[in-house]
């Protein structure tokens, strides 16, 4: 197919360093020209790609944080896919609600995965306008807030499978802890788990500029060096080791997250989840097989005493069968496959009408 | 004539505060709909008008200053104005590039004044995609950095003749500053020339949260109290005496200003002003009639000297004709006509082809 990728413009495809989105869309980018299909995609120019690369703007938003640069990098982007829409049998955009009101008035079948949370006060504001509008969700949990939508299907993440591989574990006993230091990541749960587990917790993650204040006050003075380790930011290359090695990963979330993309990770490493049942989770882990799902913090230390039954390579097979980009590709291209259907019937019925 | 104005959102219309755009907007509206027009506003839920009013949101965005907040309204307000397109002869927009994909696909004549600067480094990525976009400047010299757009014409600001009123000068003499404590708006040079014509200059300035180091570390130390006093902000009802009884409006700028409604609500009260050449506001003070344009802090002085020779009721007739409501509200009416002749005979073209 000619399959047209719409990516966000405040991070590089893939990104620079954190960005859970672009990271999505430059995986599902590659294993859609690696399956044959002709790809362009719509994105900064300092992205890299094997697919055509269309530069929307030539450098990442994320240093021109005002207003008129945030809206307008997607005013431009929605022109220049306009301009090209013919050439595609698909339209495939991560840009949140920008394309609704132009893409729903031209005949190429389009669709949107919306990659944050629908939980926010403005969202039935805009999102309410557009029953019809064709909308992929990354968990069925994201839909919640607005199940009155036009949902085509869920479509969960996947990821290269070769990116993360299970080394053996050897070494220290730990728990990990990866992704942001804020209150719904769960940060100070993880911190009391593990302490009433007696097990150490190693600690690799992103300070947000929103989260500083958080950081300094209230986490940092938990981080001893010695029951809590911090490691601060790490890399794909560092995450195999520090997921390899760790006894289980520890997830215990205070908020509707919509996919999660660490659980993934770790399971790719053959590390099992322990995590709280708010948002995709249960969805991501199959409790007693890559992981367990618990309510509460008691249950989380629960499971960490039976965790060593789970098997790890068990965890690494699940990953390859459920968590692959191949699998998400393939999800897309049925959804692709089955808009362009209903667009021919639709285009037949008016022309027969 | 059956008219749409779509006003930005950050504001309500009129603005509760500061924001000279939901004023002109205002301003337009109410004139428009005291001449006869069948006008609807697009606006925030929070505005007042005599006009039709479709509440694209409940309250002003301005307390919700994040990226989603600024963008999700208009992308609302586009599709709301979308659905009624039909009824309404002409579109006028004031948000800037966000009409432009959609409604360049859609039969309705639309135009949209641009109000804010054209030299930023973002512009000509968005607006240099839109070469064919019917648009109005508010001044001539706000094209200056993009004049290849399709500029149909320039509708330069007017308010309403019975907002502000001269009053006779009496009390003190002094000098007029008003609005922004900011760099641009040379309220240093003010206070200079000020000092050298050994005159006590009164500001009546909003400061902005960029412009709260600066006020703190520059400006606040001149500001004392005597030969400098600072009024803080100050409304319609505070401005007639405090511009009816300055000997000029002081307007050294340091910016392309766009228009600068200062001005003309200085002539208003009959007080001329002493002004800096940039952007506008050659187009707006007659030199030597309803104040100088100067080209240095020297030449202001010199001009102050000379200031008493202007008739302050000729400034104030100068702007009855020059820059009413009405004058503002019946060029724009001209432009709606042309652009609807015009797409009718592109129309008539078209079906005869």
């Amino acid at each position: 197919m000619r399959i047209a990728q719409i990516a966000p413009l405040f991070e590089s495809v893939p990104p620079r360093r954190y960005g859970g989105t672009e990271r999505v869309v430059s995986w599902l980018t590659e294993e859609l020209v690696a399956m044959g299909h002709q790809v362009t995609l719509f994105a900064t120019g300092d992205s890299r790609t094997s697919a055509e690369l269309v530069a929307v703007r030539e450098q990442a938003c994320r240093f021109v944080p005002n207003f008129e640069t945030n809206c307008a990098p997607y005013a431009r982007a929605l022109e220049l896919v306009w301009q090209r829409a013919p050439e595609f049998d698909v339209l495939h955009f991560h840009i949140d609600f920008h394309p609704f009101s132009l893409f729903s008035r031209q005949p190429v079948p389009f669709l949107t995965t919306l990659h944050g949370r629908l939980d926010l006060p403005w969202v039935p504001e805009v999102y309410g306008l557009f029953p019809d509008v064709p909308l992929v969700s990354i968990s069925d949990n994201q839909r919640r807030p607005m199940p009155q939508l036009n949902w085509a299907t869920t479509v969960r993440h996947g990821m290269p499978t070769d990116l993360l591989r299970p080394l053996a574990r050897e070494g220290e006993d730990y728990l990990a802890f990866l992704g942001r230091i804020s209150p719904e990541k769960g940060i100070e749960a993880a911190i009391r788990i593990a302490a009433a587990a007696g097990l150490k917790l190693k600690v690799a993650a992103k300070i947000g500029e929103e989260d500083i204040t958080y950081y300094r006050d209230v986490v940092s003075p938990l981080f001893d060096g010695q029951r809590v380790e911090y490691l601060g930011e790490i890399d794909d290359s560092d995450k195999v080791a520090f997921l390899s090695g760790a006894r289980a990963l520890l997830f215990p979330i205070a908020w509707p997250e919509p996919f999660g993309l660490v659980m993934i990770e770790a399971m790719a490493c053959g590390c099992p989840v322990v995590a709280f049942p708010h948002g995709s989770v249960p969805e991501v882990v199959e409790d007693g097989r890559t992981g367990y799902v618990v309510a509460n913090e008691a249950e989380a230390v629960a499971a960490l005493d039976r965790i060593a039954s789970l098997d790890r390579a068990t965890v690494r097979q699940r990953f390859e069968e459920r968590w692959s980009a191949r699998r998400m590709a393939e999800d897309y291209v049925a959804v692709y496959e089955r808009l362009c259907r209903e667009r021919r019937t639709a285009t037949w019925r008016q022309r027969a009408a």
